[in-house]
């Protein structure tokens, strides 16, 4: 059967102070009053029924994810009891559900992006499921096709239809972040597609490639699906490791006994991992500005700045500035510009050291 | 009988959010934790017993500036119905001690400043008084020496010692806010002081030229000593002007009975009527930041901003900016430039206009 697993873990730091340690931005009512997590949700159950969705997400986060997400049954939450890097969060939730369904078939989908329209990422993800339902030997990951030349995503650069089916190609490459004129040539070329990191592979043919290329894993996500009691036993003993480090990239090389196939997503596809990017998903004003939250917020003389305002009856006025990002919590203000904004990160590192965790 | 009025009247919009319709900007802790109106009831207090120093003040603000001034007798707190500008603020109170008093001396001193040292203010209003108490003739003004060529002030041009008392000296001319190069001239001459706005007259001879030069303000303001009842019925009918435009200049050109002479003041005098001034009389960090309030503030590569930081348990973080001002308060943030915080009353304005009286 079909199964759903999306991941909705990390700390989210970079977009301090609107997600916290408590509340990673996937959890934030970022998506025009709904969070990222509630709109993949969304998705998901367009593709299976909500019993068989499953949510892995920070073991500090599953009652939030619960609340949000009111007909998921709850044991289908997966507290991880800490991060332990992207491989986990695949292999884990697979023999999770190979154990009970040896048939299983997962769309490992990510909640970090606005997608649209959502009909074209249904159908992308049936002809996924299609493609790992008939061959064993494969592995799905979904391709994003470019609009712009964008630097900040990895790329795969994929090759021949595979196999016979339309809309399937093999994959030639897994690609780093690339520089602006190598990412243009990329969109230029027609052969390259965003990296999603979203896969869809039969749970048993993963935890296959995982027997191979990391063993210790796959023995320990084994002994977990079989004794979940061990969980805070075992999981901190497993290698922080990324799927892609791991599994994606040796197998695109040839390791490994799968191969990745690639089917495309030609839908508009919008990360939300900073401000910068979040600036780019909401609507501007005239002077390019963006003006969001539940609190009020006044502008003057100003342009290109975003101005987010979480606090209802708090007011964040600006006057004569450019290029901004203010934020506005209810127990902490940021200001930066949106070149510094991206690296929030070093500014949540300081205020950890100077003023402790009260505010992370 | 030497008294001491201290004028703490206006809106103070360009402190906005620090300063509000309810508390005025001499009435913020921006002085090492008192407010300016405390600083300069400290000053007062050495001139004269504290039952003769009077406030006059905007009605609204008499209970805070109450309770600020413990030791002040209640009913020397003179609220203004509403705000009548600078002439009233000196004749009004001139009148009441007059009535009270026929020999009264009155030091008309301001609250916009921080003074030090505040030995030589003391010393050179004592010879004010003096010079006062012995010429019927005569106001008294101060004439700040000035430690920069300021652009933001008016100066007094001063003339030949008067009459023979040393330090007291004859003003030829009060000018207008000059242009800097003109500023630089009036500096490197030695001639001219800055108008502290501060004086010392006879109270008689105060009203004396009020009556010559403006006698609708004289007789109402006479009639308001005699019946302080009529407070409500009659304040609103005094004329809009300021005491410069009224009295100053004109008796600096000859009109009037009395003349005008100087007293100088060597005493670093800094304004915080913005921003800019206010950052200026705090001390900055090695980058130029200058962070102040009881709230928590965190900075990173920035340089040469202010952040005050009003709420307590609450954090304000700053990342890769420079030349900004960030000021935070329970209910408002302002974020804008050095450059344009002199001219955030626009911004007051617009929030006015666009979210209401609530904020401002």
């Amino acid at each position: 059967m079909r199964y759903v697993v999306i991941m909705a873990g990390g700390s989210g730091t970079r977009l301090w102070p609107l997600s916290r340690r408590g509340t990673p931005k996937q959890l934030l009512p970022l998506a025009e009053g709904a969070s990222l997590l509630q709109r993949a949700y969304e998705r998901a159950v367009r593709l299976v029924p909500h019993e068989r969705v499953f949510v892995v997400t920070g073991a500090s986060y599953s009652h939030v994810v619960r609340a949000q997400l009111e007909d998921l049954p709850p044991d289908n939450v997966l507290g991880e009891p800490m991060g332990r890097d992207s491989l986990n969060a695949v292999a884990w939730p697979a023999a999770i559900l190979a154990a009970r369904d040896p048939d299983a078939v997962v769309a490992q989908l990510t909640a970090d992006q606005l997608i649209d329209p959502v009909d074209t990422f249904v159908e992308a993800l049936e002809l996924a499921y299609t493609a790992a339902e008939t061959h064993s030997s494969i592995i799905v990951t979904l391709g994003v096709v470019p609009s712009e030349p964008h630097t900040g995503y990895g790329y795969l650069h994929r090759g021949s239809a595979w196999s016979g089916h339309q809309d399937v190609f093999e994959v030639i490459e897994f690609t780093e972040k690339p520089a602006a004129d190598v990412a243009a040539q990329y969109v230029d070329s027609g052969e390259y597609w965003w990296n999603a990191g979203m896969f869809v592979f039969r749970a048993d043919t993963l935890l296959d490639q995982v027997a191979e290329l990391e063993p210790a894993t796959h023995a320990t996500v084994r002994e977990l699906a079989a004794h979940p009691d061990r969980l805070g036993d075992l999981f901190g003993s497993l290698k922080k490791i990324s799927l892609d480090y791991a599994i994606m990239e040796p197998l695109s090389r040839g390791q490994g006994s799968a191969r990745i196939v690639a089917v495309p997503l030609p839908v508009a596809w919008r990360d939300v991992g900073g401000y910068p990017s979040l600036m780019a998903a909401l609507e501007p004003d005239d002077a390019g500005n963006v003006l969001s939250g539940p609190g009020k917020t006044v502008v003057q003389d100003t342009a290109d700045t975003l101005m987010l305002n979480l606090t209802e009856g708090h007011l964040v006025a600006v006057l004569g500035v450019e290029g901004l990002v203010v934020v506005h919590t209810a127990d902490a203000t940021l200001v930066t510009t949106r070149d510094r904004a991206e690296h929030v990160k070093t500014l949540v590192d300081t205020v950890a050291d100077t003023v402790g965790l009260d505010y992370i």
